[in-house]
């Protein structure tokens, strides 16, 4: 968008994007049903109307938001590595993948796992993650069968584990600082599928 | 208290204990700051006066619950086991323990979980949930040192793995359903220490 636009109509140099960047933010700060337009407006200095200029409503806002979350979520699985080979290969890929998705798109990440499903928008990203959690799940199944995971934890659970220990991530990891997003994916792979327990 | 007296001012039968058990799953469910003792009022069919009857202030009832959760995590520190003999034997315990805390608490440390830290009350049990966590973390430390848990996964990491699996739990685990509060400690436990490959 050429800044003779935007300057005209508010601090210049916003896009879509940087709109989407802040507007993600202040949703996951504030809760996005206590976000107003005139919130999000103060949060970007600029005038309620130069947010209309970028984007035709908070829905819109929330809408972009969750599908660059489940876009790059759902991406991972048409990979090839995900597709083929051993179950417990591609489930690993696909872990080590989420969490990288996860890092590189936090606010993104953590907006749609705070989703409370209040609006249709909501409800159509959580049935999104819920199939992309299925996938994964039939991979943690197949792998069980395979015989490559241990049977004596029920798949639904080790489902809700894996899950919780990777979404956890989002309320802690700050990108940036010593552990690199490589490191943190080995470290939870090995913590998932090998252990904590020295090896003996 | 009384029977006479409770139906004198309201729904018979309510001591404070049921009054703190529905208030939890009313902040639970709208969220601490959007609940006002009107919508407290509604839930528990009473009038305002008659929960005023059981406790001065919303901020009363939010101090109760979180006492009881962050009383049942301390009193885990105080056990002989949590006290002497190895640290990961030790450590073990402790997880075994706040998961069944957790289970057994599960909408005050849903609560608890949750704080935004918007009030004085909320920022002192934040202060102790932090002092709980640094005790379990310096466990992890010690546990480290010793040689029994693995020494390529920085034990900051850990800590913050080890609880984001184990308060996850609060988002999806429904008590009384086919897993038990004891196989779900023992299936976080495997995973966490043995990790999920089967063995070879």
């Amino acid at each position: 968008m050429p800044t003779e636009t935007t300057s005209k109509r508010g601090r210049p140099g916003y896009d879509q994007q940087s709109v989407l960047r802040i507007a993600v933010d202040v949703f996951n700060r504030h809760g996005y049903d206590a976000t107003s337009m005139g919130i999000l407006a103060e949060n970007l200095g600029i005038s309620k109307s130069a947010i209309y200029h970028h984007v035709p409503s908070k829905g819109d806002l929330l809408k972009l938001a969750l599908d660059h979350a489940l876009g790059g979520l759902e991406a991972i699985l048409e990979q090839p590595e995900a597709m083929t080979g051993p179950a417990d290969a591609r489930l690993e890929f696909v872990l080590r993948q989420t969490i990288a998705v996860l890092v590189e798109r936090l606010p993104f990440v953590t907006l749609l796992l705070r989703l409370r499903g209040n609006t249709d928008i909501e409800r159509d990203a959580l049935e999104r993650r819920r199939a992309f959690d299925h996938k994964v799940a039939a991979l943690i199944s197949a792998a069980r069968e395979d015989g490559s995971l241990r049977q004596d934890i029920d798949p639904r659970t080790v489902t809700r584990l894996l899950f919780g220990t990777i979404n956890s991530i989002v309320e802690w990891y700050k990108p940036g600082g010593s552990l690199s997003p490589e490191k943190l994916a080995d470290d939870v792979i090995t913590m998932a599928f090998d252990g904590l327990h020295a090896a003996a």
